[in-house]
């Protein structure tokens, strides 16, 4: 299942709703119309388990290719917001996770040329996550340095502590992709928080795909433009230390919560590995994609206060 | 106030107090007895605002020394937990924020020696809380470094964004404490959070005074002790970043929202600072102390996986 938090034109309340070619059914909606009492939100469905999602998807076989009155809404009419608009906890961040991108990393910043012996977490607060769109606010006073990293992120689906790495998969709910803006001349004292963390910086979407569509997340080409310029291209093939790796390896220490993000790294083709040097600024647009989950597009706009 | 979340006895739900003398005063108990609603929870009277903690200090302006029949229990009988025992989002953590320490730690461990030109910003996620008393739990497979940190801990009362330094401690609902737990030797290429973020690793409390009764943050002596043995005493007039410019210089990037806490840095005197090294180990026994807020007693117990 593709499913995307949206709301019904510019106003109203977030719905939760499942992609069907070009529309989006309502889960509440549908739910309603069978009698049945379906979540109305992504952290809801996260809580129903996997009764909940085996519930929903039932329904959707029932209808098939025919959507009961008031249920279906066109895509393209809707405002896809953030998959879990208000993340409850946590976005971990995986730095440093594709091989090349160590290097480059190496060259232009300030981190070491070998590879990481355990994978490199840090943290995005959840203020900084917008929805599918929004602008990335660029601020004058604190970065000429803004950088993009298109990942491939995972929402947990269920509690996690101290797992193996054979089960850590079946705590996923789903994939996502997520942007890990990053404010390079903001890192202060080699910390990430403040050079990732900040409003805006965590561009989140467009949907969850549930993890039973994406069967080994470890086969995804993902991608990222700026302006329409091919900036980076790989496979999550190449992550160092996998989904499930990464799972099993935080969970040892932090337990992983329902709902909270893993963003498991970028490849390389970074603007701070570039020569010369890129960043981006207002009036720029970045898109990133990861295969078989869907299309970020954002456009920066000045934020420098006066 | 000096406020607590506690729970009457071993068992049962948890509720908000107002500690007077010997005496917790339950606040919605309280305001029953009035005829008037009050909050049940610390974070339902930080979102109650001003006007919410007016109405409570009005009560208690009222019952004076007498509280009504129902609303009181000796302070001695209930179980504290931590101030707010599920953080909505964030803790954020300042690093090298008092000159003495910044000196032991670029000794000994990988940090500079030079003074930090801006605020070193890095989170524990809300996961690692724990109330006062309760086991810090020590991995021995993952840690042989548990190192201390006592810090003056502070807790946003409204969402902070963009403020300046001059309006920045209006934002601030009341003060706390926290013992920063750190695992030297989880710093992963420098990144603090899996050292600082595990479960168990933010001991928080026992109370949240409000900020109304410290009107000077930067006057209170804090210290703390290893099986009674002092290790840190120093003074919040040494820190290099004061309150108010944290939460100024972090609300430009980062929207700080009501609830949210920021631990302000530890002063000299850590584990890792001392020759030989020093780390605390199960059966140890763990206390830190803010002046004029209180004291945390937590012991350190093996919790290490077969």
């Amino acid at each position: 299942m593709k499913l995307v938090t949206y709301r019904d034109g510019v106003e109203g309340e977030a719905r939760l709703g499942v992609v069907q070619d070009d529309l989006v059914i309502d889960t509440a909606e549908l739910g309603q119309s069978f009698g049945e009492a379906m979540p109305d939100s992504m952290l809801g469905l996260i809580d129903a388990g996997r009764p909940g999602l085996a519930a929903l998807r039932a329904l959707l076989d029932q209808i098939g290719n025919v959507p009961p009155i008031h249920t279906a809404t066109a895509l393209s009419s809707v405002t896809l917001l953030a998959p879990i608009p208000k993340l409850r906890k946590n976005i971990f961040g995986i730095g440093l996770n594709y091989t090349d991108h160590v290097t480059e990393s190496a060259r232009a910043l300030d981190t070491d040329d070998s590879l990481p012996k355990q994978p490199v977490i840090f943290s995005k607060p959840p203020t900084a996550v917008i929805g599918p769109g929004e602008p990335i606010e660029h601020n004058a006073k604190i970065t000429q340095q803004m950088d993009w990293e298109v990942e491939l992120a995972v929402v947990l689906g269920s509690t996690a502590s101290r797992v193996s790495r054979a089960e850590a998969l079946r705590y996923v709910f789903g994939y996502s992709v997520m942007i890990d803006v990053s404010a390079r001349d903001n890192r202060r004292a080699g910390q990430w928080i403040y050079s990732k963390g900040q409003d805006t910086y965590a561009p989140f979407g467009p949907c969850i795909v549930t993890a039973d569509e994406i069967t080994d997340p470890q086969t995804l080409e993902l991608w990222l433009t700026v302006n329409g310029v091919e900036k980076q291209r790989d496979t999550t093939a190449k992550m160092l230390f996998k989904v499930d790796e990464l799972i099993a390896d935080i969970s040892q220490g932090i337990t992983l919560e329902p709902g909270d993000v893993i963003a498991t790294g970028t490849p390389a083709g970074v603007g701070a590995g570039r020569d010369p040097q890129e960043w981006m600024w207002p009036g720029d647009t970045v898109v990133a994609c990861v295969e078989g989950i869907g299309t970020l597009r954002h456009p920066i706009i000045d934020a420098t206060p006066d």
